[in-house]
């Protein structure tokens, strides 16, 4: 369970005296009703509160999870992914953005022999060497890709909810999805299968949100 | 309700013979369980089936929507969206990259007068114009942003929800977060308070997942 400061001081509120209102909560912090209404709606949503009208907050005995979020957390990224639009490390950072704008995607994998893993290059990358000096139709892409092991990736079964975590705690737009094996030479390397974006997130949330509707 | 069409089909089985396992749904639409998994599991989310364990799958009545997909919707942007990063139509194409980077964002809204939205940029617009043979330090940002009536603009008090099927939508990073008003002509603006991104939308569905775990 990971409270943001505040949400960890209006748990202790409620914790100590409930039921209590939204206002009283507001007031003890110093803050308007307004502010704490995401904080408040959240933790309702989480299960931690309880919210009854026209009496206040509780605070939810733990042990009783939602079932709905018990569910969020069984989705896996497997089944919510995108293909993979990949590039070899010899073409030109030009062609690469070409790649990018015919296949409408925010990033490339660079692949070697076999689809395995040698690089990652996001919008960003290619944006940054286009205001640089450098010629993009002579530099090759894997001058300025983000290389193994510096690329942060899922794997199918991974929860989708990781996932999206690790997408916003190393603030980029694009996991590839990968299979590890052993290659001849005993080492590990990673078959791409796959990628897997704040898009598909974004696809997903809309998803569930809107089913829930009547 | 918006279903895709295998969901469609899924419904409609289960509302003509349930209880009915996964394996049979699956049987009936000439599919494996495992394709299936994902659907049944945003089905029985947003509370449109039930699961029982070693029974299968029921249809419920829809008058039950789930209060946690009800508290969903309740989330409003303006809760959940970040500052906006605003530049002057008359910068140049490589001013506003260097600022994007320098800001860490993905999209630049263009402001005139009193923060008036007059255009949008993205990483995308600046990557393709990196490509031809503009001269980035000499032509103006506002040769290449969006203008209106195009952009694609959300409100403080538009549900998350409503935000995140327009990014979907229309393929959009960012939403520029505005509040209307009449210029002194009459003619309606838009101040940019704020904007909107899947970023925004992933950290949200990060925070209410995580948040659901024990």
């Amino acid at each position: 369970m990971e409270f943001t400061e505040r949400q960890a001081r209006i748990v202790e509120i409620v914790k100590n005296s409930s039921p209590i209102t939204g206002e009283q909560i507001a007031a003890k912090l110093d803050l308007t009703r307004a502010t704490l209404r995401p904080d408040l709606t959240i933790l309702t949503m989480a299960g931690v509160l309880e919210a009854r009208p026209r009496v206040g907050y509780f605070y939810k005995d733990k042990k009783k999870t939602s079932p709905y979020m018990e569910r969020l957390r069984q989705l896996r990224v497997g089944d919510f992914k995108s293909l993979p639009i990949s590039i070899r490390e010899n073409i030109s950072i030009y062609d690469a953005i070409v790649t990018m704008f015919t296949q409408n995607v925010g990033s490339l994998t660079v692949v070697g022999e076999g689809q395995t893993l040698r690089g990652m290059v996001s919008r960003k990358d290619l944006l940054k060497s286009a205001l640089g000096k450098t010629d993009l139709q002579q530099v090759p892409v894997s001058i300025i890709m983000t290389r193994m092991p510096n690329i942060i990736m899922t794997t199918a079964d991974e929860p989708v909810l990781e996932a999206a975590r690790k997408l916003t705690l190393h603030q980029i737009d694009t996991l590839p999805v990968v299979e590890a094996f052993i290659d001849e030479k005993g080492e590990e390397r990673y078959e791409v299968i796959g990628r897997f974006t704040k898009t598909n997130v974004t696809k997903l949330f809309v998803q569930i949100g809107s089913l829930g509707a009547q």
